[in-house]
C-alpha cells in the first residue's frame, strides 16, 4: 500500500500502546492532516474523526485517487468548519492503510508486513492513538471532536476514555455497538475477501498481489448498505448503461450493476484489503455498554462537562435513528447536555458526507456555541446567535 | 451437478422451446414432483411455483440435504393444500440445476455442459416449460397456481401469459420488478461467484472443480436480505458462537457469523453456480409492465375471470408490501378480483416459507373458495365456509 504523502508522527515509542485485545504495539506511526493554527490559548483544536473507509484528507487532495477531500464542503477557510478560526487534526485510524499503523506495515520484529499477525484492534484503541496524536500536538483539550458512522462510534470512545480533554462531542449516523444485520454485512464482506486466493491467508504482500476482486465484492455489498433504496431508485431505477435494451447476458446492463462495479473496482485502488479486516472487526467489537454493566449511561458519566451533539437520518438503515437516539437517551441518563435533529433526508447512511442544509444548519449553529463557550470570540458570533 | 431423484419429462422435442432472448432450446428436461392424483373432471390441479433456490421437493424429502420438503408445513395429506384432494405439481425451474434443463446439463450439440453459454433466461421462459410441463401430464387448466418471492414472480407471468388456463392464483412476498437495490444484492451475489477462480469462466464442471466460496459469499449476502433486521437481533444479537469473550481474531466469534457461514456452505452443496447466475438474472429482467407500455394492469387484463390472493409481510424489505401492493393495483385496475393482505410477521421476507397463522387462515379461505368455485365440493365446505 502506498504510504500517507502527508505528515507523520512516530508515537509510542517509550511506552509501547497496550490494545484492548492484550497485544502491545510500540512504535505506532500516525498518518495525519491539520488545518489551520492552534491558538496561544489552545482552545481551537477540532479532531475529526473518519469512517471505515475514510482518511486524514478531510480538506486536502487525496494522494491516491486525486479528489478532493472527502468533507472539503464543510471544512476549511471561512467553511462551517471553518479552518481559519480553528485548528483542524484528522489522523488516519489504527489498522488503516494511509500512514498509520496497520497490517500493511512491516513488523519491526521480523522486518516483513505484519499480514494478519497484526494484532486485533478496537474502536478504543484507535481513539488510544489520537489521544496520543492530540497530545504531540500539544493540544491539552479538544474544542470539539466530531465524526460520522465510525467517526462517530470514535467519538463516543472519547466521551468515555477521555472526557477531561474534551469541550464538546458530534456523532452523526452513527451506533454505540453493531446490530447482528451490521454484523453480518461486514462477515460477508470479510468472507469475500479471504476467499480470494491472492489474499495469501493475508500475506498477499509477500506476492506481489492483492485480493482485488474479493475486496471489490466486500465494498459492492457494503456500498448498498450506504444508500437508501429510494436513493438507488431515483438514481437509476431500472436504467440501462448504454443501451436501449437487455443484452440477455452477464455484463452491466443495469446503471446500477455498472455503478456497483465501479465502486468496486475503484475502492481496491486506494484501501489495503487487510485494513478492511481489521477496521470491520474494530467496529463489529464495539460495544461500550458492556463494559459498563450494559448501562451506556454509566460509560458518559464523566462526560457531564461535555455538550454534545447527535444527528441522525431518516433514511439511513444501516444506523438508523434508533441507534442514535439510544445514545442520546444514555447521555440524557449520564446528565450530559445533548441536541439531537433527525433530519429528513432521501441519500440514505452517506447523508452526514453530502449536501444536507437542515445537517449545514444544525451543525453551524452548534460549533459556534461550542467556540465561544470554549472561551473563543469571533466577529460574527456577537450578534449571540446559536 | 447431481440431477434430480425424482420424475423427469422430456418436453419440445418437436416444437423446440422459442426463449424471450431469441434462442431456441430443444429439448428440455423437467424435474417434477407430482403428490395426489388428478381427479377425472381434471378440476383439481394445483401448480406450485418455487423460489429462487427452492425446488420441486415443495412436500417430500430433497434427495441431496435429506431434508423436509419445502413447504411440507402447507402441503401434504390433510394439510392446507390437501394432496388428499388436490393435484399437486412442483417442477424445477428452466435455468436450475435438480433435473431441469440449465447450464450444468450437457448442451445436446457439443455433449458438454453449456456452462454460460446456455442462453440467458426469463421468468417467463420458466413459465412457458412449466405450461408445457402441465399439458404433458394432462391438466387443460389448473385449480391454482401458487408461488412466493420468485414463485410470485412466475404467478404473474401465468396471469398474463396462459390466463385461460388458470381458475386462480396465489401471489406471496412478491414484486412486479426488481428495484435498483434488488438487482444491486443480486449483482453482488453474481460478482463474488465470477471472482472466484474455480468459477473459470463458468466451465468449472470441465475442471472437476466448483466456485464454492464464490457461490458461499453470494448466499450469505442473499440470506441477509431475506431476513428482517428484528428477526436477526431476536435470534442472535450478538451473542457469542460457543465462547465467553470475543477472540480479537476473525473466527466466528458471533452466532450470526457462524449461523451466516452454515449458510453460504450448506447452499454450495445443494445448488450450481451458474444456476444462481442465471436465475437471479431472470429476476432482474422480470419487468411485465415494460412489455405493456409501462402498465401492469394491461399485462392482467386477460386475467379478468381468475382470483387472485396476494400476501404481503410487514417486515419483508426485500419485496415491501408497496411493490405486492402495486400488483394488487393492477389487478384492480384489470377487473381481476384480488384478495389482499398484508400480515404482521418479524421474519422478514422469508415469512412465507415460516409458520404465520394468519397467513395459514387466509390461504384455507382462499383454497377452499377456489375450489368450490371450481366445481370441487368437500364435506368440510358444505357448512359454506369461506
Amino acid at each position: 500500500m502506498t504510504p500517507t504523502a502527508g505528515k507523520t508522527a512516530t508515537l509510542f515509542t517509550d511506552t509501547p500502546l497496550a490494545l484492548d485485545g492484550g497485544a502491545v504495539l510500540s512504535p505506532v506511526t500516525v498518518g495525519y492532516e491539520t488545518y489551520g493554527t492552534l491558538n496561544d490559548a489552545g482552545n481551537n483544536a477540532v479532531l475529526i474523526c473518519h469512517a471505515l473507509t475514510g482518511d486524514q484528507y478531510v480538506a486536502s487532495t487525496h494522494p491516491i485517487t486525486g479528489k478532493p477531500g472527502w468533507w472539503e464542503r464543510l471544512v476549511g477557510p471561512g467553511k462551517l468548519i471553518d479552518t481559519d478560526k480553528y485548528f483542524v487534526v484528522c489522523s488516519n485510524v489504527l489498522g488503516s492503510c494511509l500512514g498509520t499503523t496497520g497490517p500493511w506495515q512491516d513488523n519491526p520484529e521480523t522486518g516483513k508486513p505484519w499480514g494478519t499477525s497484526f494484532p486485533v484492534i478496537t474502536i478504543r484503541d484507535m481513539v488510544r492513538v489520537q489521544a496520543g496524536l492530540v497530545a504531540h500536538l500539544g493540544i491539552d483539550k479538544l474544542m470539539m471532536v466530531i465524526g460520522g458512522s465510525m467517526g462517530g462510534m470514535q467519538v463516543q470512545e472519547w466521551l468515555t476514555t477521555y472526557p477531561e480533554r474534551l469541550h464538546s462531542a458530534v456523532m452523526l449516523a452513527t451506533a454505540p455497538r453493531h446490530t447482528a444485520q451490521n454484523i453480518a454485512f461486514h462477515e460477508v464482506g470479510r468472507q469475500a475477501i479471504m476467499a480470494d486466493p491472492d489474499w495469501c491467508d493475508g500475506r498477499y504482500y509477500d506476492h506481489d498481489v492483492k485480493p482485488a476482486k474479493g475486496l471489490s465484492v466486500a465494498r459492492m455489498t457494503a456500498h448498498i448498505t450506504y444508500l437508501s433504496e429510494d436513493a438507488l431508485t431515483a438514481k437509476f431505477g431500472r436504467n440501462l448503461q448504454n443501451r436501449e435494451e437487455v443484452t440477455f447476458g452477464f455484463e452491466a446492463d443495469f446503471q446500477v450493476e455498472s455503478y456497483l462495479r465501479h465502486q468496486g473496482s475503484s475502492f481496491v485502488d486506494r484501501f489495503d484489503a487487510n485494513s478492511y479486516l481489521y477496521i470491520t472487526r474494530a467496529m463489529d467489537y464495539l460495544d461500550i455498554a458492556a463494559r459498563h454493566g450494559g448501562r451506556l449511561a454509566d460509560a458518559f458519566k464523566p462526560a457531564a462537562h461535555v455538550r454534545c451533539c447527535v444527528i441522525s437520518f431518516t433514511s439511513d438503515w444501516l444506523y438508523p435513528t434508533v441507534e442514535n437516539k439510544s445514545i442520546v437517551h444514555a447521555l440524557n441518563a449520564a446528565g450530559v447536555p445533548v441536541s439531537f435533529a433527525e433530519i429528513e433526508s432521501p441519500f440514505g447512511h452517506d447523508a452526514f458526507l453530502l449536501d444536507v442544509p437542515e445537517m449545514d444548519h444544525m451543525l453551524t449553529g452548534f460549533v459556534k456555541a461550542a467556540a465561544r463557550t470554549n472561551g473563543l470570540f469571533f466577529d460574527d458570533q456577537e450578534t449571540g446567535d446559536a
